[in-house]
């Protein structure tokens, strides 16, 4: 690991980077603070580590569309569906997401589904676009064919995500940000790059047996749950509901039905889901937040494991880490600050992180 | 096993015997169709067997009140905030859910948290309510202080339940009707009853160690995923999202904050929250309809594992389930059959099933 890398210049250096691939100012630039947030946020798996690999190659490739015309069909007050025109996912979900909160300012809540969309990075960040508003925020994505279903042998439902956040008065906003399966595929990815095993119960082969090591894991992750007596059912119902949300309710496919060969043509592109609920459509606000910040107080006097301190409520440990990496700056992996500076190199922008 | 019961005389019995206790014949017709509607769809936990343990004995007892005040609050198009007056949760329920689809009739969604309810037996049959709309249909309710929350020791936080139902064309309704701990409470009864230990990584004791008999599991049942290694912070997650929105976002107390003593005064009672989405605010039904029977086609196709023949998406077995017994009648077990001819004769009904 590096000395922490200054978040603004990496924000700064990002939209530099997207601008010289033909993304235009603005939306390079919502596209480098969503990017640079899940750095901050300790989410190292979905940050500038991806940058270039996914949206500047995505682009360079043509199957990231840097200047889409993104359409928005409203067929109700509350609701919308909006084609992406296969833009970089993070504009239009941020977009999305914007419409999202604009029906629910005026009719308390809003929910926006997205086709034709591309990948949108972390899913926490467009929910938390709620909470300037007080509003309780929502963000799904498909992911890709990562999972296998309950009594099914290989990859055949999505690596769906589920985020949430909830004003919370004077904690850290809570803040659930999850993928449906076991685990995330980055926690996969990690093992894998550090040449260490997995516990078992994470992922199987194509024949459904337990594995260990990551290169063995060829028959997906397993979903939520587990196996059918520990819940899997319920993880696979996760799974799909986030599915017909994003999948089926934009007009997308379903993850099932899409080939889930990275890279290969996706009709319909990703799919994604936005909600937005209006907390004073129900009270008002300060006494939602004290019945917030009331739940916290009774978590955090749950009595603790052996050798546990603290519990951390969803959101707090991501809000520690943002806290510690705002002042310190953001550690990235030597290989992600060469493929930086390659980058640089390669589209003629300064590096100077 | 006796004979099956039809379920056409067993919610005429139900009513009766609740119409007896003081509850309208309105209010009693809809309890217990949806006591029945457990019954039918085979959630024996959630039907018949509870009726007068749970609901007979708490108004006579003073806990349910069989004549509420319900009242609605509505500070916007699509929120509203009911109040139960400790009413029958089935009755608060149902009036809830119905003023969640009326919103969603005129402005595409509807979303109804409700406090000062009680228990309101399987939450799918709310959801479901929303599909003769042609809408999905959402309902969530705090259950029990059940669980062990991650890292500490002892039942902290609820056995919260999730219910969705989307309209699927022609196949069975998509349900997903869960709790949100590796199981639900009614696992650990039948296990109990039948004198047979459960699988490890259902529950454990006091000291969080887990357990394999139900008489031992006095420290709670674990949160979906298990162990924080196998995603118990995103079945904690899970947990308090429903807590949220149906403890704090009603001002009920969330389950942390409750004695989870059963039978304690509890103020605020139970919470609970409703959601309709209008298919047809993003898209016509019928494109809909189809996308979810490719959806369903995709996953059948899903090669299977060693053993299996057919893969069941969630609902489809609770469809066959009532199929069946809509045919053959409900089954029930000779102890219940037992309590329903008592209360036929504490409270002069005749029994007739």
């Amino acid at each position: 690991m590096a000395k922490g890398i200054d978040p603004v210049k990496l924000a700064a250096f990002s939209t530099e980077a997207l601008k010289k691939v033909g993304v235009p100012a603005g939306d390079a630039k919502i596209t480098a603070d969503i990017l640079v947030a899940a750095d901050l946020r300790g989410v190292d798996s979905h940050g500038v580590a991806h940058l270039q690999p996914f949206y500047i190659k995505g682009i360079q490739e043509g199957r990231i569309n840097p200047t889409p015309n993104i359409k928005i069909t409203s067929n109700s007050d509350t609701t919308a569906l909006v084609d992406g025109d296969k833009g970089l996912g993070f504009v239009v979900g941020y977009r999305a997401m914007e419409e999202a909160i604009k029906r629910a300012k005026t009719h308390g809540t809003g929910w926006v589904t997205v086709t034709n969309s591309t990948h949108y990075g972390a899913g926490a960040y467009y929910a938390m676009m709620a909470l300037k508003e007080k509003m309780i925020g929502l963000s799904m994505t498909q992911g890709g064919k990562g999972v296998v279903a309950p009594n099914t042998r290989g990859k055949g439902i999505g690596l769906n995500v589920l985020s949430v956040a909830v004003p919370s008065g004077k904690n850290a906003p809570w803040v659930l940000d999850m993928a449906t399966g076991v685990v995330a595929g980055g926690k996969l990815e990690i093992a894998a790059r550090e040449g260490k095993s997995i516990p078992e119960g994470w992922a199987v082969d194509q024949d459904g047996k337990p594995v260990t090591e990551v290169k063995d894991a060829t028959g997906g992750i397993l979903p939520l749950g587990g196996d059918p007596a520990h819940g899997s059912f319920k993880g696979f119902g996760l799974t799909m509901f986030i599915d017909i949300l994003c999948g089926v309710l934009s007009g997308t496919m379903s993850v099932p039905e899409k080939s889930g060969v990275r890279g290969a043509p996706s009709p319909g592109g990703t799919g994604h889901c936005f909600g937005a609920i209006g907390v004073s459509g129900f009270m008002p606000v300060n006494m939602f937040e004290a019945g917030m910040e009331r739940m916290f107080d009774a978590l955090h006097n749950l009595p603790k494991a052996e050798g546990v301190d603290r519990l951390f409520v969803n959101g707090e440990m991501e809000a520690t880490t943002e806290e510690n990496r705002r002042k310190n700056g953001v550690p990235l992996h030597e290989s992600i600050i060469q493929n930086l500076k390659d980058t640089a190199k390669e589209l003629g922008v300064t590096y100077n992180l």
